[in-house]
């Protein structure tokens, strides 16, 4: 940033679209990044770069900032980015923010805010067109003209009755297409799909996604239009459940933590790891149990690694399959048992395949065929039970409505640990008389 | 489905949204499906349903159905959605198919149909608007009454020069807001995004989600505007390469495979489980190695459960949250050291805290401190090796241009049940003097 660049620079900073600048901007030092940001003219644009900077990022690149200059941005950012700027913000400078902001716009936020989170009503802007149903084609042309202007995205025109409730949409096409003296009561459609403002935002990006609409309209207790999600915000929220579910299912949290400190990943990956620790306890008591027949039989140990990574990793394979399965749709929980039944058909297939195989090698190493024979026999148990019991829990939370995700990783591991071991050494000291 | 009830149902099934009948389809049996779908009297919602249904319903439903009952559906649907279906069918039946289209159809279809896979060319639709950049709004409007009345989403108005090739955007809005006399290319956009015919999908997706637009036009080789791709089919995108992503990196396949028989999906999981069944295999003749020390420390066994199960699962942790950080862009392959070395803290400090723990149930256990003490380490140093292998492998597949998904999973087990089992006997023998 050599100062006789600044000129050739801020041409081009005006020209390149924020959603790229904010991805230059988390490379670069913070007082680069005001410099950088000064440069820029559009106060939209400062607004997209606001809500696109990360966490850690934006409450730097505040820290020192005038709040008259932050608000200017703030009021030209659509309110529900604002509110989820707000909600980051130390609470003092959030109740300052909201204090010097015009009074429309702060109610505004101040409404989002007062929603719960995920929810429909805190991710949805009031930048929604409702035409009355006894307006003409052309009266509706006409307000779009000089009421609507500023709508961020007007494909939708929604159409109310005289109380404010939604009673069908429309579209700017059809303004165009009908004779201009039609009331919008009579070609507006009346199959419109909404939301509730207390619908979860997962169930409204499920309902765009599956009737291929661009925006939702949200209404509430009274059916009153209140505003609008828009495909933009549902494309983020697939993006965040996605995810979500699959860290998750490692125990990784809920949302990316790559940007949290050392400290903060590290108390968020500590429970899931303890569930497998608590499972490798009790295998170490169960090997314990089975001290004698080790005694007489060391090389029993050494399959204790194949048997357990074994049955693991097609557990893993099954809970991960049915766990999506169900975040998508493609599974029900009313399949349980088909699903289960298949899961257990391919884990029976797999351990006798690699049953087979890791008892001949057993066989060729110690040349004793009860022993290759039990570590097959354990090999195959192992990963049978794993496949089932893998497909089994996700499917059986998903029943009791408790997150599958969340809950089947720990579970899953645990289980299949202790089960594998137990099989083994079980099988063995029968099978060898020990 | 009793015969008095018919016509009451067939009131019903034309109320209902396609992409509702799609899922009481799939529990329905084929006769029955039969019957409902003849009562649907929409044929715009018979095509819809055709491509909400899976590969193996569709096949067996439209087996003994005439070809021109099924091409009069086809022509009703996007040409998108009938070049998916017509790859999905037996050639023969497919080239049938083809022929008996109408001419035009059936070249848009074959069109489409010569894009490779997963590109946006396959993607696109040629629904959309294109107006010439010398027009006035006010004949883009009157073509937009008369030519354009079918396009599915006309929210974006392209303008192209006399070549055809794409010069700028505009929109609806514009047009009814602008002097009627006005020339397109005044007031049109000519900050317009558009992606190559043989853009990978993934790639149009990020675009979409990036800069928050409702569709991006495709154009040749020649810059010439050819088809759009629209934010339903992002969604679909998004959504797939989530799902390809989450069992990409447990070996599942690419695709969710529950609806596939039990014998292809054996075959797709196989792979997988041999990488992990040769660690496995590694594992035990590294323990056959250490056999003297196991043979006078039985006890040394009943802890490989615990020391595996801690590594592998952070290594898990480690290696999804890095695949994920880069399939969605959070992460960068340039930043592989900080992000290395920051997984590699996390690793050591949960082995810290598990080592000591799982230590003091040893050292309560046996009452041997050396015994306690190796336990310790071998759990630090597996899970903090765990940590570093489940981090860097995906960084370094990501800078290889490997898929780090496909590649990370089988890899990282591996590599940590071999490193877990032989620090552990490492270091036990050497502080026990074994």
């Amino acid at each position: 940033l050599r100062r006789n660049a600044i000129p050739h620079l801020s041409k081009i900073m005006n020209k390149t679209h924020a959603a790229d600048l904010s991805r230059i901007f988390q490379s670069l030092s913070l007082s680069h990044q005001h410099k950088l940001f000064d440069l820029i003219k559009d106060i939209e644009k400062k607004g997209i770069l606001f809500s696109e900077m990360d966490e850690d990022t934006f409450l730097y690149f505040i820290a020192d900032m005038k709040i008259e200059d932050i608000v200017a941005i703030l009021e030209y950012m659509p309110s529900d980015d604002v509110a989820d700027i707000i909600e980051r913000l130390p609470e003092d400078k959030a109740d300052l923010i909201l204090k010097t902001m015009k009074k429309k716009e702060s109610e505004e936020v101040e409404d989002l805010l007062r929603y719960g989170d995920d929810t429909a009503g805190r991710i949805m802007v009031p930048d929604f067109i409702a035409l009355r149903e006894d307006h003409t084609a052309q009266q509706a042309i006409e307000s779009l003209q000089k009421e609507y202007v500023d709508v961020e995205m007007p494909f939708y025109l929604y159409v109310v009755d005289e109380y404010g409730k939604l009673t069908g949409v429309s579209s700017l096409r059809q303004l165009v297409v009908v004779s201009p003296d039609t009331p919008l009561k009579e070609f507006m459609s009346t199959a419109v799909f909404s939301v509730r403002t207390d619908t979860d935002q997962e169930e409204v990006a499920k309902l765009v996604a599956r009737y291929d609409i661009l925006a939702v309209p949200v209404v509430d207790h009274m059916n009153k239009l209140v505003g609008i999600v828009t495909v933009d915000d549902v494309i983020d929220i697939i993006r965040e459940e996605a995810t979500e579910d699959i860290l998750k299912m490692v125990g990784a949290g809920q949302e990316f933590v790559e940007t949290k400190s050392v400290f903060k990943s590290t108390k968020i990956r500590f429970p899931w790891l303890f569930a497998s620790c608590l499972g490798g306890i009790i295998a170490f008591f169960i090997i314990g149990h089975f001290e004698k027949s080790l005694s007489k039989v060391t090389y029993l140990a050494a399959f204790i690694p194949v048997i357990m990574g074994m049955g693991g990793n097609i557990g893993t394979q099954s809970s991960t399959i049915v766990v999506r399965g169900l975040s998508t749709g493609l599974l029900h929980v009313r399949d349980i048992w088909s699903v289960v039944f298949k899961e257990l058909s391919i884990g029976m297939l797999l351990g006798l395949i690699y049953g087979s195989l890791i008892g001949i090698v057993a066989q060729l190493q110690y040349n004793l065929p009860a022993f290759a024979v039990s570590v097959s026999i354990a090999v195959i148990t192992s990963m049978s039970v794993a496949a089932l019991v893998g497909s089994m829990v996700p499917m059986i939370f998903g029943r009791l409505n408790i997150d599958p995700a969340v809950a089947s990783g720990p579970f899953v591991t645990t289980f299949i640990d202790i089960i594998a071991v137990f099989c083994y050494f079980q099988i063995a000291t029968l099978l060898l008389e020990l």
